[in-house]
């Protein structure tokens, strides 16, 4: 079993997670898998137990643990239950990687966790630097642990900078895809329903991430992802939106040359990347042909319309725990959304509310992030009370 | 003066040259310059000399050796003549890097000394690759010597190689602008002027490589130079035409994630980071703006019209000499087409007939590379004599 690499799946039942194990599934020589983890899936969580072998898994719902439980009796497999259980299971010995599927804050606590037992991340869960950024990366630098992108944007980034770290960093531009609502105006949108915002151009994605990328709320949890993640200033970052989602994102240096990392839009690339760097596994995943794509465009987001773009912009320039309240609230809202309680055009009004009225926690610790994020969540909550009326 | 590197520009007079003492002008405290040489512009090296004050000057043509050595006998310069003075100055002491920007076949000899003396190489000279790419690659490994690109496409590939150099390319794709006669075809092509053919939409550079752009030489020289530059079969290197030459090319690695290289058309920075790898050095050139470039277009080359391209990969297939003879016909072709005695067409076709007549020696040494030349050139002045008449 030496060199293989123990890998810890948070959250395997999603879409990140499942593709990861198609990864896996496809390089048994690479990896060991440890641990799997599901929200409330017990169904595919208990198949992907009894296909993979973990030493342990945990089901969030704490409601399903008899029935996984039962389930795996047999298997010689370790079954928890509960949020605290992932913090747990993220430290055990045999774990080498732990990759963060989960979906939003929820990934915080385990990431942390996971930090400070000095395993390196693979990050699927943005939400995580968004909100705590500042005390993630500090631990991280601790503790030497890597944060590997699994974002395709933010992976294209770091394979861009690969062999680079030692050079300054001009500017990077985030390529976004403008989602299915690109090119509308205000009026438009005032009336969109969530099934078209939940269909998305160019990739597959869970509700959450499909509809903050038809809101671009997306693209600003990205941006300031990626302030943290490598390290810019707010001016150093870009977003220029490219429909054919090719290239996924591009670095600037201060000699004026830049690099983009190109290809079919296939989250497994990413993935994969971020579980074998620094070396590259062969794949049969297709291969991206010019002749699909003869011409590759680019223009400026529309921030007027899809203001939550700006919103991430301006949770950068305030600092403190705004990121956290910004993210806090548009969980709220994008699910108020999705139970049509509230109008698309709404999330940002809700958002940019909640950020500009929650209290600013300068240099925050954890109970501030755990604060802030119950405060903005409230504060929205009461938002989309009042416009369900 | 410790760190400083010290530079050798073979070919300073020339477009890659005066562009390379740019970069040593605007970054004094990183480089120090050690040898300029020209091939016939006295006036212009002299000019250099007393700005830079180098070691050694080389004018190769002997008949402007008083000239250049009366300008500067008060500057403490040592001045050689002649094309093996080339040979020894490479050598000296405090040179560690050579720039080889002569142009065409000239390149190879002197680079051979550089290499065998341990010098690294910043390869402007695609033609020494192309000629004799198996003894130079060969020699340059067993002395420990990098060969540094400065051809922009390759500069490209090896941007998006640093870091990665463990990992096995897939294919690498070469972009070309198609030059100024991009869209023509044959019966378009049969009266074209060489004022026409030196005006390239993109790039300025000198008339031998300017015309073989129109033509797509260039390129098929430049498929040869990434096949012994990076290791690869033929069916690895694929041609892309990019008009707006901004994307110089890309590697597509084995998990089918491709890297990009990209920026405004400036040799400066291809220059200055083969003089700097694995360093950049801030520059004040002028950057890529999306805004500028809303569309990126990618077509397949012609291969029908512009035959040179397919000449090189049949070279490739041939191997030997056959390479050295393709590109000897090629000097001479060009020179013809540019001295009004041949068409446009018929390089193409003087290079086709040499290749296939002129013996191919396989296991090739250096004196059959020399003597291949020698007979290539002698061929394809025959065959232009005949249409001349």
């Amino acid at each position: 079993m030496q060199n293989k690499k123990g890998v810890a799946i948070l959250g395997s039942t999603g879409s990140i997670g499942t593709q990861a194990l198609d990864v896996l599934r496809a390089n048994p020589e690479h990896f060991d898998l440890q641990i799997l983890t599901a929200n409330g899936n017990a169904e595919l969580l208990i198949e992907q137990a009894i296909e993979f072998k973990p030493n342990a898994v945990v089901i969030v719902d704490e409601s399903k643990y008899e029935a996984v439980k039962n389930a795996l009796w047999s298997h010689d497999i370790q079954v928890y239950a509960g949020a605290d259980s992932l913090e747990q299971v993220v430290t055990y010995n045999e774990v080498d990687i732990v990759l963060t599927a989960l979906v939003g804050y929820a990934g915080l606590k385990p990431t942390l966790a996971a930090i400070d037992a000095g395993k390196h991340i693979a990050l699927a869960n943005k939400e995580t630097l968004v909100v705590a950024g500042e005390l993630v990366t500090k631990l991280a630098q601790e503790k030497g642990v890597n944060i590997y992108p699994v974002d395709s944007e933010h992976s294209a980034i770091f394979q861009c900078l690969v062999g680079e770290f030692h050079n300054p960093i001009e500017k990077i531009y985030l390529t976004a895809s403008g989602g299915p609502f690109r090119g509308m105006k205000r009026e438009q949108l005032m009336h969109v329903t969530k099934e078209a915002a939940l269909k998305h151009p160019n990739w597959e994605m869970g509700a959450k991430i499909t509809i903050d990328s038809a809101s671009m709320m997306n693209k600003g949890l990205e941006v300031i992802e990626a302030k943290w993640l490598f390290g810019l200033k707010n001016d150093q970052i870009d977003v220029i939106v490219h429909p054919q989602s090719i290239v996924h994102s591009l670095v600037q240096f201060q000699d004026g040359s830049m690099k983009a990392q190109m290809g079919l839009p296939d989250m497994k690339l990413p993935i994969q990347f971020a579980l074998t760097y620094p070396d590259r596994l062969p794949t049969d995943f297709p291969r991206f042909n010019f002749l699909n794509y003869p011409t590759l465009s680019f223009e400026q987001p529309d921030r007027e319309t899809f203001s939550n773009l700006n919103l991430a912009y301006k949770a950068m320039e305030l600092g403190g725990t705004a990121a956290c309240a910004l993210n806090g609230a548009n969980e709220v809202a994008v699910q108020a959304f999705l139970d049509g309680k509230i109008g698309f055009l709404e999330i940002a009004e809700i958002n940019e509310t909640t950020m500009l009225n929650v209290e600013n926690v300068n240099l925050p610790e954890l109970k501030d992030y755990i604060n802030i994020n119950d405060t903005a969540r409230a504060f929205a909550s009461e938002l989309v009370n009042q416009i369900a009326k």
